[in-house]
């Protein structure tokens, strides 16, 4: 796609750099030659999982999400590591997380998150062929696992327990697939 | 639900303060009462409108995305001002981005983008009824208006030009809505 709508970069200020995101100000040329500012957060990226247990159920993960002083309940997640393979990636939180090993694990797509302010990238992937694992979580990282039926996640969108994109987009997902009884 | 898991903050350390964005830093106490940092971003919160023309094809908008450096489609969308509703804010944005009125406008959810470092909540609206009106966009927001098919969404999806959370979301609502053809 022809980029007519380009921003130049004229500079680039970084203002932070932390364990998860950075924080950089750029002043751009905007297409009629006039300047603004963007604020631009770059992420490592990450990767999420859509897994059905053998009684059909979606397992989640609840922990509680600072930004939003509250707990939510999401499908397993987490960033990529420096050079880490997406796929790899998706087994290895999968397992962590929720103490389940994926046998297979398919890719089903990728979306930017915050396009307007930020650079990270989600991959999803599903499986349906898990068996018992080990759960290992990192050392800052409190959770719980849940197995429910595609109708008691439904129930949790409704109650705004289950609150975020890449699940909201999950449960749509097994919607259409007709994947969850 | 009860918070288990939840962070007490012990400090917060205001790192920058921007037009669109916010970044705290916060020390925390872990349910294990160990400590860790959490990089906040606080963000106003958005809207973004699934809207269907006479013709039964979907209104996107295509901007270049400096934090992704690239031009991607999206539904029409932007940030809440202070204390704005945030259905009057779908009606302005749409008609703001798209030139298009919208006569009613359903509110359809609202998740979290990324809740492990951001506290943007986007409200998500649907529309089938809309009018000309005017376009009138921000001085720093060059745009074009594309009204598409799904079978088109669907193609711009797998090429990765549709690429962001809230559209690939509006294109499962609309498959699941069976709202195009």
């Amino acid at each position: 796609m022809k980029d007519e709508f380009y921003e130049k970069t004229i500079s680039t200020k970084p203002i932070f750099s932390g364990r998860v995101i950075d924080l950089v100000v750029k002043d751009v040329e905007l297409p009629d030659g006039k300047t603004s500012k963007r604020e631009i957060i770059n992420h490592p990226g990450a990767v999420a999982v859509i897994a059905l247990t053998k009684e059909n159920k979606i397992l989640l993960v609840k922990q509680f999400r600072k930004p939003l002083e509250k707990t939510i309940v999401e499908i397993p997640a987490g960033k990529l590591e420096i050079g880490e393979d997406p796929l790899e990636c998706a087994k290895r939180e999968l397992e962590e997380e929720t103490g389940y090993k994926a046998l297979n694990i398919k890719f089903i797509t990728s979306f930017y998150t915050s396009p307007g302010f930020a650079d990270e990238l989600i991959h999803i992937y599903f499986t349906d062929q898990i068996e018992i694992g080990e759960i290992n979580c990192d050392e800052d990282e409190f959770l719980s696992v849940m197995e429910i039926s595609l109708q008691e996640a439904e129930k949790l969108i409704e109650q705004q327990i289950i609150h975020d994109a890449k699940t909201v987009y999950a449960i749509q997902f097994l919607k259409l697939k007709g994947g969850l009884t």
